[in-house]
């Protein structure tokens, strides 16, 4: 059950509506819109009656929801969400970009990725500092120090940071050196870590377990949302099949099956997605005219001595170019490519 | 093992070096290009040395080929293979669409489609006549009559029939009413049929099955070309997963890595790759700026009311806007949309 | 809708009720069972009202079907299926064990084989004369050859013989060499074939599509007996995922749901199903205790110089221990192991 | 690389070892059995030399090791894995089963499923207390006071309990109240989750996740391993596939798989491996027969009224038929069922 609030319903109006669902026993969630305020209902069986609403002040319409997820739902809210990262914003008309490398190598790395980058015009740099690895005997990021570096990167070049968050017990660390929160595609079954990550206000990059449906990212979403937190951008990173050519096989079908069914941004990662560095520029493309807010893309200064997934990084003059086409076919997708004000990618420059 | 001619070898040389490669054991395959000629060979694990040839007259270059597909490699062919279908082409700097309905359901609606078509400037109609059902109890076509009205319906619109071959018997009847011979998903591991189309020059667009890995389409794709017929177009129309959401998972990755795997024309098919009419829009596109050189979508005048797969079926309007998307999207890919001489498609005409 | 008849209905009745049937338009199909007779009824889409058999002379009851499958379905019949093949049976409580190389080789190859295999009190000999392959340039088989090595093979060791049937131009020639004509896992969804093979009363071992669902297969077995042939068996032989470390994955899962879905014999494959001969005993036992009725293992004389699949095939000594543990094992599954009369395996004689 | 002691070797002569190894820059694991030690060592990529070994005291063998994960294979360890749990033993000639609600639903419920169970002579209870799902909104388990439920009916009844560890910050309560602690199929790759159980040295059972490799999950369990926790079950569940008619496909091919590549006990999880009360009985007596060293089988004493998970939930006297099942074939396996002393169970009784 949603309830829908008139656009001149008062605070005390939204007060007198959510005490009223807590004493029917249920749960009131407030989404605030641009126009209006819903308030979903959880722990209802669908068994409500909307004539209990109806006829209380400020009340526009009272529906029933009929997907497992609700808050995250368009039939819950149908305007886009859009997601302020300092000035930038994710969502909307807006086509971002995230670039950078699989891990934090070292300080000079990420410093030289990140000026690059910058210099493009990028406002999301990525990177690992704390990477779970299926060996318990492969590298797993420079952790603490790799904080650092990012924090450092992103003092210097002005850019956002994007980066992983594997754990509860990291997640403050994390969060005072990023700008957006990476769940990784393993994690997105850990309810404990999204529970916790709920609590807080930061956007969170949820990427679609490997193995998950759709429905199943939307729940895991719906986790963060029940517990408050709206920020959230779904994240498409290909899932397992029996196809050996390519690492994963990038499910593109999910970006307007996501829009469709959620007001949350959706972005696409075609680094993981393919696992070749080949792919990554078609995919990316197609991802954008599928329907994604954004993709996530591993861009490393010198693949080949990268200390993970080298092979589906773009060294820096192929990123030059896939963002110049982005630029290029933005508008057939009725978006603007993010960029630092008054940039002009050009793929020869 | 690949014998590249060079531009200014006589036949005589050529057929000299079919010679050595029989005199050898082995079977040639000539393969003809714009620019030179160029011979496979076959039945060897590798081991030939190149220096057998290369002395020869009119012999350029001597190449091993490392994948199992050989012919229809880009190792072995690197330019585009383009298809003749009467006074169109197909692949090279074409974008083809292909439409109509899963069925041909009667002679009013086979033609009433093909006018809708005719008049959007489309060029090919495709509309099946033997339809292989996972029922023995479903509707399984109109048959030889269904083949009938789809060749009245050509010589009434002048479009191009592509329809589906289901088994070597009805070959000849099939190809008597159809310019491209379309073998179903179900059917790409019928090496029986496979090899009798090998023999035939007429086109064939092959589905990939919806468990095929890439490398066993190309091998199927093989089966053809080893026979003499290299007018093939290769086909994606979606694999099977866990997903439930979509009908199958079209796998988009596999677009530009059969394009780089092969010089043969690639296809999509958007209707059974999603299984929902609302996808096939942004995935048709997104299709094409992956890299396809075509689009094959089921249209049918009123979908509520079709035999089969209505629910993949685009109307006739949605289907013109997706055209109109296309011829707009054609040139970021490099690409104009095949279209009837000086037809100018927009959404709302 | 199925009508079954009492025990003392007389064939006159059993008449009546098919014309009754076909006079509403609908089709008859005759199931004979040890205990009565139940006449099947295809075309209906479940409108049909029992009260218009029920009470006509012979009939004892009239019940509708809930599955798309129905001639199959235990539904319709109880009793489980027994197929008769020479003076042996197939179903019922005989465990049975088709064993051979994957492909016959050479006239030696298969009489050596077969004489292993003889004086063992094996029964049932498998051996591909045709072979469905990936590649055009791998071996095919030997052919009639092949066929007339098998005959030979089975006329001087009384050995049933089971050989796939490719496509519908080699039925005949392939079922004057055979007892029993195996439709390949590639093949499942090969209509035309199944029409054909329904059209015949010889017994069909129908492999699983390795991307088939359970009730794909069933479908396809539905062809068979629309057509009036009963004799089927069902065959897991494993499913493509995305493990690496096995060349299938066998879904036992499969069996016992077969199992009570329909009433026809249910035979594994452990060699294709897991494509590793070290996996294959443990498999095939499982199999057993989960409900099979029978499994058909590849046993080779010299596995390492196989021209097919030599991998997955079980030395003649490592198969005699498989058929002495299948011996022990049978009366916990309620079976007795079907050996030449008399036979006694021990793994160490 | 693994360093094998000589039986005779003297704790001196490990130490010696160990210190060696650190000095090189590497990790020396100690792996303790029944007749040697034996110290694997990580951290190095192949090139050491076994040289550097072979010449000191008490050494007998260095062997390299080919596969990612080192201390749970049977390249290290050949003697199968017994895992001590109060006087009972898991591993080696012991068949195990947990049997017990998926969920602690009340206190009378697992109070009384321990005495069903105890008076079977089960030897392990297992019960859900804290319980991730997929919908936030969806039964989360009892918690705290579920655990105490669990710890009650252990003291009652003498059986060990299993139950789920879903986070770190359960980890103690968890573990203060349960014998073996399970980690459920979602937390496979929760590797910050497994590096503190590879801390403690309770024994774990670790369920595959249902889109892992066999290869994961021995690398999920060589996180367990190299911070020194020796005590894994290995969990087979199922995995995810296209199958519809079951929840998901049993891969019993991992068990033998499993069984040769690690000295690991290997349990199957028939409940979740088909989700059909129905496929339970079959499926773990084939896993037994395939080789594993135990079932986890879901039993409720009334499962229509289960708060979670009740369609594939035994009753108590199906379960009772299974157990007098498992009896009847251990010895066939080789094995010997685990229950409590001189019971002697029949399906009858």
């Amino acid at each position: 059950m949603l309830i829908v609030m008139k656009s001149e319903a008062a605070q005390n109006d939204v007060e007198r509506v959510k005490e009223k669902v807590r004493s029917l026993g249920f749960v009131p969630h407030e989404i605030p819109g641009a126009q209006r305020v819903a308030i979903g209902i959880t722990g209802n069986k669908g068994g409500l009656d909307p004539n209990l609403f109806l006829s209380m002040n400020g009340v526009q319409d009272a529906v029933s929801v009929s997907k497992p997820f609700k808050l995250v739902s368009r039939e819950v809210k149908q305007e886009d969400t859009v997601i302020d990262v300092g000035a930038d914003r994710i969502g909307g008309r807006e086509l971002t970009v995230i670039a950078g490398p699989c891990s934090v190598e070292s300080r000079q790395q990420i410093l030289e990725t990140a000026e690059i980058l910058r210099d493009m015009g990028v406002r999301f740099l990525r990177g690992g500092a704390f990477k779970p690895r299926t060996s318990p005997y492969a590298f797993q990021g420079l952790k603490i120090e790799g904080l650092e570096f990012l924090k450092e990167a992103a003092e210097r070049t002005g850019l956002h940071v994007v980066t992983e968050v594997k754990d509860t017990e990291t997640i403050a660390a994390v969060s005072e050196c990023s700008d957006i929160l990476q769940v990784g595609a393993r994690n997105m079954y850990n309810f404990s870590l999204l529970e916790r990550l709920g609590e807080l206000r930061k956007p969170v990059l949820l990427k679609r377990s490997f193995a998950a449906t759709v429905e199943e990212l939307l729940m895991a979403a719906e986790y963060l949302a029940s517990r408050g937190n709206y920020n959230i951008i779904l994240c498409e990173r290909g899932i397992r099949t029996y196809e050996t050519y390519t690492r994963n096989t990038l499910d593109l079908n999910a970006v307007p099956l996501l829009k469709s069914l959620s007001h949350l941004p959706v972005f696409v990662d075609p680094s993981h997605g393919t696992g070749r560095w080949d792919l990554i520029t078609p995919m990316a493309l197609a991802a954008v005219v599928a329907g994604a807010d954004g993709v996530i893309v591993e861009v490393h200064p010198d693949p080949a001595a990268a200390l993970s997934d080298g092979f589906q990084s773009l060294r820096p003059d192929k990123f030059r170019t896939l963002l110049a086409r982005l630029q290029e076919l933005a508008p057939f997708a009725g978006r603007q490519l993010t960029l630092a004000p008054s940039f002009k990618i050009s793929a020869t420059n």
